[in-house]
């Protein structure tokens, strides 16, 4: 990405790239459930659901096929908030090649490398908005970037640390001293290949929409088993945490308008012609309107943690930046998520004010050093779309797991027993945790087992 | 700040902003040590200096003149370094005004504010570079920038919660419920009116500065006790800790050019201009020369946490926009900070590059909520600047501190007494924790006990 590129992309006063050569107009990405739901039964939404006439079904893998690790997973559709589910799931084995060494590689290089491949897994969740699209292609998609990407750092990752140079031959003696002073390690290069992924997957998506004539955008939660770590990528408001016996551990940030709001406001600041006139940059309790005119109120802008107040100003009553509290804060007044995939096309609504560059498409990752852990037998990982935090925390997440798998010790499918448990969970007042708001949100959930480790994943 | 500002104060293609009417030219800001060190003795930099060229003394304030909180201070100029030293030091009580009340305000209102003063203290230490000015001045200043924006903000601190409008009138009737939803409380005025006054302090020293045509900045320490909680504020280097007997927290962060890598090489790829064609952004192991050309090295970039590797091009033969390892990393190739006060006409070395765009002046706040500790007699707060803790880690300190209280506890001044033998460790091999590094660089350090809280404050 060359410097100035932010600019051309972005700033309507910069000369525009020239338009890409329109190729076949490609056909709309097809609408589709995961690929390990097919032959999948369901049950109803809720114990109570057949005298509702919303009950919605909750669908689960079929009995006799296994997810990586033994892994459960459950989904449920929105309360007819959009026709089609706009959460998508992925998983799978990652199988990543060694690169071919060219002539400029020495042979002792590749006694580093012992294996011909490495191999991990891999499961993901998507939550889409404005259409199933972006969602889709980023289930289809995003694997394979990861897989790329880490493929051209394999000999990094198999070395007891990555050399300076992917060759493996110094150019300076004190090459590796400098590695060693800045402390990079092998998961460094995990940590880069995901960030990496998750931009070529972006731009994957934004083409293929485009091509379709196709709008949307999703998060993204991702977690990746490699070398005996756990690797949590996240862009969105999808969440992951590890549930111990005496430990409830998170293990992503949520990114909203709200939580990213200084870096949102840092390039309203620095560029405010991406507002174009339409919004103020300005933090406030409320919006406000004429009568505030003239009098100080509390504020704060993007240097601020604190609060302060100010005099009103006319261009203070524009509509702000970021409006709305908790689940309703929106950025723009348009999403309420801060990082994601796709999107490229998405406008304020009249206008030609691009959301685009006040979002994120790199993710925050997180390292669980599972071969650190004394793992015991009931220690799982849930990561679940915001249908499910929206109405249970994570310390009632954490008691439903502890209640449930101690009794299903013989089930091979109780992780994915677990997780429509914890659906049914969402959908009803009266639930286990007795104090339940019920979710009319998509609900996707994978709860992975970390004391198998892979046993499982040639089934039971 | 108006939207644009970043952009006609840094960029060479906008406008310049109109040059101030020179006014008559001010004399040079003059050199001091602090106030409270007149009439001090000195003791010998160790206890072998005696025989030492290069004995300096440690510089604390003469018994008989006490400290707010009877806090402890001690400073020692650096080893030949430069003429001045260049470290600060301020500290006081601080007396907050209520603001007159315009016509505007009804009576009721009065009521809530029922003390004509608000005082709390306050203890600073300023790391002056590029001369000793801009921390004189800060020092000079910092504390009556903050007395103004305490005293704007003075109708909020002492209500239950900040109201909406200055006035405290509603203008909706759901204005409280607005500023209750944000979590909007009156430590957050607190923070906001320390983040201003540092604001406020580095446009003064940048006027001041200018008018006296003398350069240089500083990093800016600030404690403030006030309603019951003490607030860290820091931009730079410096470090602050709390000591308890079984507890060593740390107060501050410090902010360098690799602390602040990804915010400092972000605005470096939304301003590519910034860098003027002669630094990259990208950050390497090492400098690269012509050799690394075309060879895939590690690297990264402003959105990546993790490292990758890249195909070296010319471009990334240039200066690295931050460059060198730990206490050597560099901004630009000239600064060791990202954040403090000053610094306006600082320019890398023989070029138009400005340091001042990726500097901020905006600190950090801690806050220390000291009414809800349960206090111990030995419970200190250990401020001081980088010079110490390049020597000193946080629990050789806290060993100290609880090595050298119990048995000094009759001394009125034992809290200077502990400043002193912290310096004191600075300066020798042999010192105390046994492997002991030695500070050339100016130290300063202020002792802070919380268990009298201003007891001590009218002397013993």
């Amino acid at each position: 990405m060359s410097a100035g590129w932010f600019r051309r992309r972005f700033l309507p006063g910069d000369p525009l790239p020239a338009p890409r050569t329109p190729g076949p107009r490609a056909s709309p990405v097809p609408y589709r459930r995961p690929r390990f739901l097919r032959g999948s039964g369901s049950s109803p939404g809720a114990a109570d659901a057949s005298r509702r006439p919303d009950a919605r079904p909750v669908r689960s893998p079929a009995r006799g096929r296994s997810l990586p690790w033994n892994a459960g997973y459950a989904e449920i559709i929105n309360a007819e908030k959009s026709e089609f589910n706009e959460d998508q799931a992925a998983c799978g084995k990652l199988c990543i090649r060694r690169c071919e060494f060219g002539a400029e590689d020495d042979q002792e290089w590749l006694t580093l490398c012992p294996e011909e491949f490495l191999t991990g897994h891999y499961w993901a969740l998507f939550d889409g908005h404005g259409g199933p699209a972006a969602a889709i292609l980023a289930a289809n998609t995003l694997h394979s970037c990861l897989r790329r990407q880490l493929e051209a750092v394999v000999e990094g990752l198999v070395a007891t640390q990555p050399p300076m140079h992917l060759s493996g031959r110094c150019i300076c003696p004190s090459d590796p001293q400098f590695v060693e002073e800045k402390g990079i390690r092998a998961e460094d290069l995990v940590i880069g290949a995901l960030e990496s992924a998750f931009q070529e997957c972006d731009e994957v998506i934004g083409r293929e929409l485009e091509a379709s004539s196709q709008v949307g955008g999703c998060t993204a939660l991702v977690a990746v088993s490699l070398q005996g770590k756990l690797y949590v990528a996240n862009a969105g408001d999808s969440r992951a945490i590890l549930v111990r016996r005496d430990e409830v551990r998170l293990l992503s940030s949520e990114f909203t308008p709200e939580t990213e709001r200084q870096r949102i406001q840092q390039l309203a600041f620095v560029y405010p012609e991406l507002l174009a006139g339409e919004f103020t940059r300005l933090e406030f309790p409320r919006r406000l309107k004429g009568d505030d005119l003239g009098q100080k109120v509390l504020f704060r802008d993007h240097h601020m943690s604190g609060w302060s107040y100010k005099r009103v100003e006319k261009a203070d009553l524009k509509y702000p930046l970021i409006h709305g509290q908790g689940r309703q804060a929106r950025l723009l007044g348009t999403l309420a998520v801060s990082r994601g995939l796709g999107d490229h096309q998405l406008r304020v609504l009249d206008t030609n004010i691009q959301l685009k560059p006040f979002l994120l498409s790199i993710p925050q990752v997180t390292v669980l050093d599972v071969d650190q852990l004394e793992l015991q037998e009931e220690d799982v990982i849930v990561m679940a779309t915001d249908g499910l935090w929206d109405v249970l925390s994570n310390e009632q997440v954490a008691w439903l797991v502890r209640s449930f798998l101690p009794g299903n010790r013989e089930d091979p499918h109780r992780f994915s027993e677990l997780a429509k448990m914890l659906i049914h969970s969402t959908q009803r007042k009266d639930g286990p945790t007795g104090e339940g708001q019920v979710s009319y949100d998509d609900v996707s959930v994978f709860v992975i087992p970390l004391h198998s480790q892979g046993q499982g994943s040639s089934g039971h």
